[in-house]
């Protein structure tokens, strides 16, 4: 079984209160391919530009990313430029470069047709419809999305909605998608649109699951420092459904496992710049945090 | 044993977004007192005025509360207006009236000299540190306290902070008492200034225990209606405390229960407006939704 992920790869240029790093491999398809890569295959579909060498493509390699689905075309590759003040729980965008993400129109390799795991990054909801109608056969459909889409193609998100199985999205834009201040009661409004399991992303705060009226709510991992929260939420949804397909279980009891395995890998992307702190992380730092979450959690009782 | 709290007993007008009350029963050791009598004998400090009568000395009848310490004074009692909006995560303070609050020497009965467990509500650090030198005997003594006074008189709040074991803090008040945005940062400067346990209070995120090296997170019960948050803290406090004295076991594991029961006690208390919910609350209610809190949180190694 492959988990497709289609998205973003994206050169990045960010100042935290920690330092400042410029033009580093960043994208949502990125981190989410190298968090599931510790647990399963990955199938990537995304667009990069001349710009994006032998060099950069060094993140994928050694991991089972297939990255056929990684097409390059003529131009300059996505570039983000943010930064994050005081307690880094917002990136504020300095500047956008398109480029080739522009015209992005995802091309599923024949190959990745029988994709049983899917996530839908947070791209344009009509791409993303248009992904999952070429993927009869997925199982599971996770999308994410945000506030621009939220805000500018609404009607576009609700078809896109109607046809995923789980939404992974922040406790923000919940509330902005189905107008609703309360949680629960967003969540509620959200499930009437599609997505039978809601994941909610509260940053510094955890993580709440949602599904057939279960909740499950998760802290973050205190760390004693976080350098850079970039790709954490996209980190998270790959450790969450990497999880998921490596043990081929989609069961309540299962789903919350996922959900700590999401917030053990984001807890380490957010350790350090970039992808620096994936690219060095061992199975054995995972299995050792995951534990570490259920001495934080346990109670008896 | 016994659990002394000395605070505020006010009259309070609130207005959420869910409706508002005029002049009702609140203040720091009101809501503790009732929270913690559901778990173990209460024993209060406070000043009330002339206009504070038998009708509203009803909330502590028929509970477990000693009264002897409720001091009434000449004058009016210390009345506060505020109002909750959006997501109702701060009050806006509208109005304060101190009243009998503005000379409050607390006295403490004889009868309470040798009480073991004691909670000093957020009131003047001077007072804080005045009541615990009185009770030599005290075996654990939690605090709170607020921006007001860590702005105002924060070498008095560190020569109390020195003689505490516990400090019961939100979060944003961890962060301007140490000065660090780190939340394990912040909290281990405030184990520098005395508290060996800190309590990290996120409102609708939950609490956080630091102890003796160890690290507990729960989340908040998520309701599906908020009406108001007035009094979660010191019901946490009370819930806290009381179930502490209740099993008289300050280990680890029975601090983890005890910051759950404080859970537990203070979502029942933003279900209505004031102590409304509180004051028809049931000992059953209380053990159901405390599993509610594992359901809500456990999760498979």
């Amino acid at each position: 079984m492959a988990l497709l992920v289609v998205g973003s790869v994206a050169f990045d240029s960010i100042r935290t209160p920690h330092g400042q790093v410029e033009n580093i491999v960043g994208g949502s398809a990125t981190y989410f391919s190298v968090a599931a890569s510790f647990f399963t295959p990955v199938r990537i579909v995304a667009v990069i530009g001349e710009d994006f060498d032998e060099k950069q493509l060094g993140v994928f390699a050694g991991r089972p990313i297939d990255t056929r689905g990684l097409e390059r075309v003529v131009g300059r590759t996505f570039r983000w430029r943010g930064q994050y003040l005081g307690d880094m729980n917002e990136a504020q965008t300095l500047e956008t470069q398109l480029n080739v993400f522009e015209r992005f129109a995802p091309k599923i390799p024949a190959g990745y047709l029988d994709s049983e795991f899917v996530f839908l990054g947070n791209i344009d909801p009509v791409l993303q419809l248009h992904v999952r109608e070429q993927l009869p056969q997925a199982r599971l459909v996770a999308c994410d999305s945000m506030n621009f889409w939220i805000k500018g193609k609404l009607p576009e998100l609700k078809r896109t909605l109607a046809r995923v199985d789980a939404l992974v999205i922040n406790e923000g834009e919940a509330r902005m998608l189905s107008g609703l201040q309360n949680l629960k009661k967003a969540v509620a409004e959200i499930h009437k649109m599609g997505p039978r399991i809601v994941v909610v992303k509260r940053g510094e705060y955890g993580v709440v699951l949602f599904s057939d009226g279960n909740v499950f709510s998760t802290p973050a991992y205190p760390l004693e420092e976080v350098r850079d929260p970039t790709g954490a939420g996209d980190t998270f949804a790959g450790g969450f459904l990497g999880y998921l397909v490596q043990r081929n279980d989609l069961s309540e009891t299962n789903l919350r496992r996922a959900v700590v395995y999401g917030s053990v890998m984001a807890s380490f992307a957010v350790e350090d710049f970039g992808l620096t702190r994936l690219l060095r992380l061992t199975p054995a730092e995972i299995e050792r945090r995951f534990h570490e979450f259920k001495h934080l959690t346990h109670f008896e009782v």
